[in-house]
């Protein structure tokens, strides 16, 4: 199995795999410098207000692509795909209740589907390791811890919720380093929204994280916390909109963009 | 006096009252816009190693404009200034002792002397307050608090000692806007080194800066500390070359560079 992971190296081999269900699970690691993105699939009606709600929260929904009604291809991640069948695993809601977990969504596909693919943080996670960063979550094997915060998001209808915020411990000089090089990724999240003071976000207990895993924060490392792509997850839930699908967690869509091509400046 | 001072809208507008005779003070606030520079003078045979100094310490040695040996002109900065008299005040050095406080240097003059113009953090404060951020020290009204850290620069020669940095307190976000907002301004100190424990640096006390002003850091405000232009003076003074000249403190030269000149990006 690990050699089929190692092989996969860009994002057209993941995504046939995933398509011939070679690949069925996580894709943390998978072609390494290909952007991943989140998915999120909804009816047009509920679309129009979701799109809305994402431009109104840029730094926890970055937008990577909005497709056309009903055309299950993002042209501009990658020309070639299928969002029915190109990730590894998916999640079905109905009025915010999970009811399947399949690993096509062919049987659903409906013309009135609309789709989101949100920037996800492993883009600036290899850029800060490719700086020589560290970056704790990763060297220890766990998923970043991630908190619910008492800062609201723009709502929009039935879209509303908290900020969700990941946190990644550092060094100062580190930090430092850290909000110039994910700066230059607005459309992952880009800059971190805070650091140093978990309690201005109402975040009450460090080693509590509401979603991943704790990841301790040593004396001299500040705790640094970015917006996170659960939060549109998150509000999605909590909106229970008739139908929609995800990804399921960690099975991201792997495009052909470069992460470095998602760099400004 | 006030109108004379906000009359002076244009650094050639500065540099001609200085050698009038006009202004003789601090030239914080005038010509708005105009990048401010420090100046170093040092006999050529000092000029090498200082020069290789500062290439050695990008941060608290931002280099703006080296002259040409002898000549009092700094062709990039200003093509018509004369460094000899554009400045308010100067100070005269001999083996690192103060002893002359002049406001022009036409009777020291000598063809072996080589200029040095540094960065200023007066640039990246103004990109700072422009974008909306608060300056404490600036809004107090006194000078920014300076301190020795333990950490030593790299040295070259006779020219040796430690890092010198101002601490500005910044509430968490604004801490990381003020960030990429200096990370864009490399040649004037650039990003703060350093954020959140004072202790990491050496210092024992924010109460008592070692230069400038004791300002209040107030809870849930980080202290940022930016490597700092007092740097090489402090290093000049402890090599105390046989023969040097600065610009008294306050008293900088106003270049026809504008601020955002020096943004990169």
């Amino acid at each position: 199995m690990n050699d089929i992971r190692s092989s996969l190296h860009t994002g057209a081999l993941v995504r046939r795999a995933c398509r011939e269900g070679t690949i069925t699970g996580q894709t943390s690691g998978l072609a390494p410098g290909f952007a991943q993105a989140n998915l999120v699939i909804l009816r047009e009606q509920d679309a129009f207000p979701f799109l809305r709600f994402c431009q109104k929260n840029p730094k926890p929904c970055p937008l990577l692509e909005v497709t056309e009604v009903g055309d299950p291809s993002p042209h501009n991640l990658a020309e070639s795909a299928d969002l029915r069948t190109d990730l590894p695993r998916y999640r079905v809601w109905k009025q915010g209740e999970l009811v399947e977990e399949p690993t096509d969504i062919n049987h659903l596909w409906r013309d009135d589907l609309v789709s989101f693919l949100i920037g996800c943080s492993f883009t600036f996670e290899s850029a800060l390791i490719e700086a020589g960063l560290s970056v704790k979550h990763v060297d220890l094997g766990v998923n970043v811890p991630m908190y619910r915060t008492t800062i609201d998001c723009e709502s929009v209808g039935m879209f509303s919720g908290p900020l969700v915020v990941s946190m990644r411990p550092l060094k100062p000089a580190d930090a430092i380093r850290a909000v110039q090089i994910t700066g230059r990724f607005p459309a992952v999240h880009g800059a971190p929204i805070h650091l140093g003071f978990p309690e201005q976000l109402g975040i009450t207990n460090l080693e509590q994280p509401d979603f991943g895993d704790a990841v301790p924060v040593e004396p001299g490392e500040l705790p640094v916390f970015w917006a996170c792509g659960v939060t549109p997850q998150a509000v999605l839930m909590q909106a229970k909109p008739e139908f929609a699908i995800t990804h399921s967690p960690g099975c991201m869509f792997v495009s052909d963009l470069k992460d470095k091509d998602l760099a400004i400046a």
